[in-house]
């Protein structure tokens, strides 16, 4: 961002608009609006959540005046006010004469405010750069996260390891057969008495695990690699945590235990090149190197990008990606950066296998927040 | 939208841009970006997503063709490419000269295009009208949930009603203190076991309750009004239930039950006048004069409105909250709008009442999608 003499403007809820969240306490349910200048800003907010903003604004960053927009726009224009009004009249509050807005900020009213006259310009990057180094308070929110992330892993895995395979391979617990649905619902049981909540839970089994965004779904099945990825948000909190394991109930095929046994030498290298300081690029490029010798190839079949087809991590916070990107990209790490180690291969016909921890990046080297058993075959 | 002639481009995942989801069948877990002209559409995703959003695409609304960002631009300048090339790219491909974004579409890339010379204009209304009328899937998808939601909360009212004023007329229940978290930990389990979840669910006591956003937390009483509001969303189908009733584990006093009386018999008149050709403005003011006739007056108090201070309801379908919004404003009910009946009463110091239900609005009047029953004292 070129000018940082003018007011900043942010639009969205806590799921849109983690800045917003971050900068003012509050997590707004329905799209809020804050604008801030130097060490103040205003917050407006539906009417009926002015109270509540209020309360939240109490822990905030700066300085902030909460407003439903009647009262922050002239009683006779309120009603037919609209959110670049609003900016305009908390500029105005604030004594600042144009505005930068994020590259994700609704078009719709940052053009409206440039047709009100105002000075908008869109910023390159974040507005909030400090929010990608965490303070002690987050590291512990986070950490929170990452133990309840942990114990649903224990418990999925757990149900796995005492299943038994029934017909077909198909895994059985409890005398019924053992699906993706019901470890995710485990999973989610176990989060919930943690006050932590999961949206996508991945649970996939065999071929479902070679693609590595399938959530899962149906039998699983003896002999096959299930990755389980588990990335839950807290619900008072709203910081993320982030865990990945692969396991199988065995016996296991020699070609699928040696993937994962490329995965996890793959993580341990990378793990251990974490810290300060640290270029990303060379930490991916290790784990890409490492399983390209354990023999396992990233390339394309069949149209297909097969092998290590992400990135080695990114960071955790109030989003679940966000800054660093650990891929093949310029950068270094910093104290206080929160990321995950994550590295994978995928081959359609044989499976997927990812292990993931969410580590803190110190001086000397990382922090593991939160762990659980690394055990391909249970 | 003025010019249908263009391209029509939509950023973001199944949280932030549901109309994506809505047309390309494709719920994303990291911002997709749709290009649609006629009735072909572009969807590009990360590489990986690509085999999962082909899967989901055979299901869309129209012809989807799926491409990962490095597929649809010249492979030379792939890795250089920005998400404003790739719609360039998509148009080119659909054969579309302009291009009209939502309102909400992210400035940066809307502005990136305008440099490239792209005739880029903001959509002044939502780019697609039809999602508000809800095809008879869609109603099957709200109901499922809307079902999930009536068993979430019967869950919890039974639970009220089964524990016992101890010390302080704080509630105990299995021989512990029911707390507001404790409700909802019972009500999300309820939740996970039919694939729905909640984020914001509210259980507000007593004075909690007068900010209807006040999400609730601490030991629940005896004699005060608990406001539980659950508006869960279902784990695949993306689509929403809502539902609040409001109780009391009696004896409770006089001017609570007649605040309770007066929202009922609001909430009864309003769903009495719901049908196909109603105005959203004759329902709100209906419903605001009942409470107002039983003798509670929507007003200002220590700078604060008490009363009614919300609309009496709003759309629900991928979003919880979508058209049309029933409030003093113009517009009339169609049918296949499904849409909540939600008059509420706040007044700090005495409490908060607030009931809802979700129903489908036909020719004919409405067709309640699940219900609970209605009763105060428990």
């Amino acid at each position: 961002m070129k000018r940082l003499t003018g007011a900043q403007a942010w639009y969205g809820t806590a799921e849109t608009c983690p800045d917003l969240q971050y900068l003012s306490g509050f997590a707004a349910v329905d799209p809020a609006l804050l604008v801030a200048h130097r060490k103040r800003a205003v917050l407006i907010v539906p009417a009926m959540e002015v109270s509540r903003a209020n309360r939240a604004a109490r822990s905030a960053r700066m300085r902030v005046y909460v407003h439903s927009p009647a009262g922050i726009v002239p009683a006779d224009r309120a009603r037919a006010s609209r959110p670049e009004d609003w900016i305009i009249a908390a500029m105005n509050k604030l004594g600042a004469r144009e505005v930068a807005v994020p590259a994700d900020f609704p078009v719709g009213i940052a053009l409206a405010l440039r047709r009100k006259g105002v000075k908008m310009t869109v910023a390159d990057a974040g507005l909030v750069p400090s929010r990608r180094t965490k303070t002690p308070a987050e590291v512990r929110k986070i950490a929170e996260v990452q133990r309840a992330t942990a114990a649903a892993m224990c418990a999925a895995v757990k149900t796995i390891a005492a299943s038994e395979s029934g017909p077909g391979g198909k895994l059985r617990y409890a005398g019924r057969p053992l699906t993706a649905e019901a470890i995710k619902q485990t999973i989610e049981r176990e989060l919930a008495t943690r006050r932590c909540q999961a949206s996508r839970t991945i649970v996939a089994c065999g071929n479902q695990a070679a693609d590595p965004h399938e959530t899962g779904h149906g039998p699983l099945r003896a002999g096959q690699a299930i990755v389980i990825d588990i990335f839950p948000r807290h619900r008072e909190s709203g910081y993320w945590g982030d865990m990945t394991r692969t396991v199988a109930r065995g016996p296991v095929a020699g070609k699928l235990k040696q993937l994962y046994a490329a995965v996890l030498a793959a993580q341990r290298a990378a793990l251990a090149m974490v810290k300060a300081g640290a270029a990303v690029r060379s930490i991916h490029r290790a784990a890409a190197r490492i399983m390209e010798q354990h023999g396992w190839p990233t390339e394309i079949r069949n149209n297909r990008r097969v092998g290590f087809i992400h990135g080695t991590g990114h960071g955790v916070g109030l989003e679940i990606h966000e800054a660093p990107s650990l891929r093949d990209a310029p950068g270094r790490l910093r104290a206080g950066d929160v990321i995950t180690i994550e590295p994978g291969l995928y081959y359609p016909g044989l499976g997927g296998v990812r292990i993931e921890d969410t580590v803190l990046v110190t001086r000397e080297g990382y922090k593991m927040l939160a762990s659980c058993p690394k055990r391909f075959e249970v």
